[in-house]
């Protein structure tokens, strides 16, 4: 029986997603506590690889088992076996050829940035800080360079594994929330560090540093030299990942609103 | 030279404001940091001592200082010796008759409480969870009997130090946002304990233990025994201090908004 469960998780205190040597990821954490409750192995195979300190709101995914347990107790008592800071939303039988990566067809990333003179301590680890004033309407300017396909290897890390540095952005923009700008991108795939590296590159086109068209000449290169630093973990989110409808999973996406004031 | 400051900080890692021995307190922390940027010992008094896993979005603490700083360098620079989980948010410098406690003549505090069948990962240690459905008409007319000047003792914890049970509660209400609840409590002073034994009782009046009228019982018999258990510290929030204009100090009420959805 091939199950699909939507996950949410705190990046704060793993590895990232991906099972490392020595090195604690959510995967792990995942695995054991659904191996405990099938008391067989388990394995699960994820939508997106998120990377140290990166959070998901609904991560998605897959797994192969033998026992028979009623549904709800690969909710209740998966979450049981978890610590607080991963948690299954939901879970549902799927066909056997359903895969929790290879049927994704779009992913969506939201950055929360908070853009104040002192950082929250409530939102520590948990969103991006910036603490000099950024122009809002020069960084959407600079998003709809973004839009379409696009080779993004000026947004991507040297460790990227993708076949293809082209991909397909659906959805880029920026809005404010209170004293928080939140990003919102939506592609088919992401290459490694994509999105930080964009974020970055947008704050140095926010504060005035560089104009909004930098970012279509950044593109352009293809050149990750020119591109301003990767910007920090925290304030990344996996919001949901897109699957075809015949698949029969909940809706998954699933977005953040967080203020103080 | 005395100085007040604002302060937020995340209560989890800490046994709450208050020092105490072989433990690590919110002022321990503060304190540690302020003496290293005076260069002399510096001892801090707070608005209102926090308990264990308790945040604040808007403490007040005040100091006396013989050091001679700009008035920026008691914000950057004491936030730079700082964890990340307390941020001074402002300083400012008070007529020395100035005290964060006594001068305080009212408290605010609001608990987030998440009201759905999984608990928040995101969110773990910085808010309540219930997992039943909550009468929210039952909880708000329950709270309609808290307004005013009660004997609060069914909500006060043994170890109390207040010299009095009576307290005057301006404000008592419960809002929903998203699959939140938010409890919003003004008063002139709080019990120890006051507002989670509250937040207990309502939770048991929501979720149809008890009639709305309960809470009006319970008031009347002082008989902490009676009231249903203190609920998690992790929602709760202290919110603002409120001081007479006279002072000068920054308006301080400041209150979070969170949603997932």
């Amino acid at each position: 029986m091939r199950l699909a469960l939507g996950i949410e998780y705190d990046g704060a205190g793993f590895c990232g997603w991906q099972s490392q040597p020595n090195r604690l990821a959510v995967q792990d954490t995942l695995e054991a506590a659904l191996s405990e409750l099938a008391s067989h192995s388990i394995r699960v195979a994820a939508a997106g690889r998120t990377d140290t300190g990166v959070h998901a709101l609904s991560q998605v995914v897959h797994f192969d088992t033998v026992a028979v347990r009623p549904q709800n107790a690969w909710v209740r008592g998966v979450n049981a076996r978890l610590p607080a800071s991963v948690r299954v939303l939901w879970a549902t039988e799927v066909n056997e050829r359903f895969h929790a990566r290879f049927d994704a067809y779009q992913r969506s990333y939201q950055y929360w940035l908070i853009n104040q003179p002192v950082a929250s301590a409530i939102m520590a680890g948990k969103a991006g800080w910036f603490h000099q004033p950024l122009d809002l309407e020069a960084m959407q300017q600079a998003m709809t360079h973004l839009y379409g396909q696009h080779d993004f290897s000026a947004f991507r890390a040297a460790e990227c594994q993708a076949k293809s540095p082209v991909k397909i952005m659906h959805h880029a923009s920026v809005s404010a929330f209170g004293s928080s700008l939140v990003f919102d991108f939506c592609a088919n795939a992401f290459l490694h560090h994509q999105v930080r590296n964009m974020v970055g590159a947008l704050v140095y086109i926010g504060k005035g540093k560089y104009p909004p068209d930098f970012m279509a000449a950044l593109l352009e290169s293809r050149d990750r030299n020119l591109s301003p630093p990767t910007f920090s973990p925290d304030g990344l989110y996996l919001t949901g990942v897109g699957y075809d409808t015949h698949w029969g999973l909940p809706v998954t996406e699933r977005r953040l609103q967080f203020g103080i004031g």
